[in-house]
């Protein structure tokens, strides 16, 4: 143990570890500031200095806030996969495909360490990727791909290794809870909170990458690899956004003892691994359900740790650079551990469950026209596909002092299921929408203990 | 990178790494007991099999509930130091002296590494023992010391390693948060709440070292000297328990919007490193007021990261067993960190600063007889040591049916402060404490943001 002179100890190799970093938008310009501003404390923990010697990106003459003199620059990224003159390519381009995944595999294939935060494309690339770092024996990291500036795949990866992971997921989209923080504080429509998060910067031009629940699942497909030792096909995982959700439903869960919060959520069944990210009902005293605004939370559960809960800011300049120099010391030191925890011997992808395989309690929101029977169709719709009701929200409509509105008006009716199989759920939901009762699409939320 | 064929990829040595456990208590015994429950998990994650062929423990005819058959026994734990038959030296005994601090210091210096639970030997003798692995270029780990299941040791040691962190901390005392959480919920005391967690398991007979805040302090100080990069002196500690508190303060705290939690916190300042445990009051709605029952919080702020919590269970067979493989599984990979996350060289213990020089708010109970002027004495010695006060509160004393009650009844008075020099704080406690109104010592508590 001692023979190689390893153990993290002082006397080994003290020349820089030589970086080049691919993209300078908010987090390559973050790494090179955080690199600057912090040199001895990086220096001292990564047992050597850790300098930036390459830069690749599209406009050399924008301004980054950042000193580029004494850099390499190269136009064409690709290029740092072959420059002489750096150890480790550090890929902050972004995106599954294009010129991020031709630098990282030519990196990889040339046998150079690449750290990377791009999430979608270790979530559908991964395993293509991890069999290639493991072909050339060098490290692949990701730190920084999932929740930022929380060490979190180092805690699922390293931390929580010797345990059998049963669950894993969380808040992962900060864009996606403060908007739902949002409308449960002020009542608000989702469109007018998205704009007012647009103006902020808090959501993209186009939010449909978060929103929609799509960067949310790259995380969680890439915890769910982590914690279950074997990569999940990313097209498996079951992916719903927050669009649907209407303030009408935030306060109903309010009134139900609930939140409303995106979660990704993967769990080990005896059958397989569920794998899916969706709006959620949580009770709103589980700890998940306390974290609001911008902030993302892991939680992992095992069968000897228990439940674990990891919370912090999952995006932005400062964190996400954290990471990504956080993966660049154990680099530097020499410490490495494989792509997706284990070897890659034999390892395929995973497909995940199908949806109508899920087993949760369900919220339904129906808008129903205010008239008799209508709760008896609907229960008996619920008692024939087995689907039994734990409560049930009704409020009277109000008193309409407008004579034309005499017959019949709306009014939202809210069932609250016991567990049950959702391919019950969906058979039962389209028989339910079809009522002749029953107004528009069933709103459906599922119901997680956090 | 390549060349040595690590960057913890296949195809290295798959010889079992060969495991001595010192202690078969619930620790060790669950230790065991998860090795071989996920022997195949931990092979994977290891790259090679983990095996445990040697234990040493006082009785060996005492049930724990494993099979030691084929495991070679030692009565003396020190043989475990030169068992040609282990690789690695597991002390799981506990204590700053004796036996522990013998065993490490001889397996160390014997050129093996040691995986360590123990956080009184780490926090009173780590700056020592940090020298001699690094001397012998063997790992020191001791994931278990901190917060039990929480990969802490690991997120701050390695997670955040790139960052200049400004504050770390939480609580580290799991049977403290019970006893608070207990008389908070109940409105007991803390003399039946204790009797209660003793009952129940989660209290020692002899409670002195958790709720004195000694277990505590041993966890801060190590969790100090991984955030700032160098051992701080145990002995310079500020260590205050939870003896004191009365169910009153928990009543009076909500009142004013928090809870009272045992916290350890560790700030970097200009002028040094303040490291204290003592109860604090928190705004009802920050994190860490969340964290209830056994569970631990470790927070950790950085100027680059922000803040980070992690919540987990911090004690117990399970979580401590998982959180000492993990730290095996490393060390089974090559895998390591200088124990204080740098080199030794030239590193000596810091002092952390003295009580007088803390900056807090602070909430005084006083028990004061209700007569005219009191409280112009009070306030006018805040004033003449220039302590501003932020609320007070003052319940007038309930009508008294007695006749025999009719002069100056003792009430509560409660002050809250502005943020001020803890060693004015002092003088002035010690000037209202000699005034005649007032009846005993006052109660002083320092309050937190979380």
């Amino acid at each position: 143990m001692s023979a190689d002179g390893k153990g993290g100890q002082a006397g080994g190799d003290t020349t820089p570890l030589r970086i080049g970093v691919a993209g300078l938008g908010t987090v390559g310009a973050g790494l090179v500031k955080l690199l600057r501003a912090n040199e001895s404390i990086v220096a001292d923990r990564a047992g050597r200095p850790i300098v930036v010697t390459a830069v690749a990106a599209r406009d050399r003459t924008r301004d980054r806030g950042i000193d580029l003199a004494g850099l390499t620059w190269h136009d064409d990224a690709l290029a740092l996969a072959h420059d002489p003159d750096i150890d480790v390519v550090v890929e902050l381009i972004g995106g599954a495909e294009g010129i991020a995944r031709r630098l990282v595999t030519a990196a990889l294939q040339a046998g150079r360490p690449v750290v990377t935060a791009n999430k979608a494309l270790v979530a559908i690339h991964g395993a293509e990727l991890a069999a290639l770092a493991e072909r050339a024996g060098v490290p692949l990291t990701f730190e920084a791909a999932v929740a930022g500036g929380i060490p979190a795949i180092k805690a699922v990866r390293e931390g929580l290794a010797a345990d059998r992971l049963v669950r894993v997921g969380g808040i992962l989209n900060g864009t996606c809870n403060y908007i739902m923080t949002a409308m449960r504080e002020s009542g608000r429509a989702f469109a007018d909170v998205l704009a007012e998060a647009q103006a902020l910067g808090y959501a993209e031009a186009d939010p449909s990458t978060d929103v929609d629940g799509i960067d949310a699942a790259h995380k969680l497909a890439i915890l769910a690899g982590l914690a279950f030792g074997r990569p999940v096909a990313f097209s498996s995982v079951h992916v719903e956004g927050i669009r649907a959700i209407d303030a009408l439903d935030l306060t109903f869960a309010r009134e139900l003892g609930y939140r409303i919060k995106l979660l990704g959520l993967a769990r080990r069944r005896e059958d397989g691994i569920e794998a899916r990210v969706h709006p959620c009902l949580v009770p709103e005293r589980a700890p998940i359900a306390q974290v609001d605004g911008v902030f993302n939370a892991v939680v992992a559960e095992g069968a000897f740790v228990g439940r674990l809960m990891l919370e912090g800011r999952g995006a932005g300049e400062g964190p996400t650079a954290t990471a990504v120099a956080a993966d660049l010391i154990d680099i530097a030191r020499g410490n490495a551990v494989p792509v997706w925890g284990r070897s890659t011997d034999g390892l395929t992808q995973v497909e995940a469950l199908p949806r109508a395989a899920f087993n949760e309690e369900y919220y339904l929101r129906l808008n129903v026209h205010d008239r008799p029977g209508v709760i008896a169709d609907v229960t008996a719709v619920l008692r024939d596909y087995g689907v039994s009701l734990r409560s049930m929200l009704q409020h009277g409509r109000a008193a309409s002092d407008d004579p034309t509105v005499a017959d019949a008006p709306s009014v939202p009716l809210v069932l609250v299921t016991h567990r049950t199989r959702e391919s019950a759920m969906i058979e039962a939901l389209a028989r339910i929408a079809a009522l002749p009762a029953v107004i528009g699409d069933p709103a459906m939320i599922r119901i997680e203990a956090g």
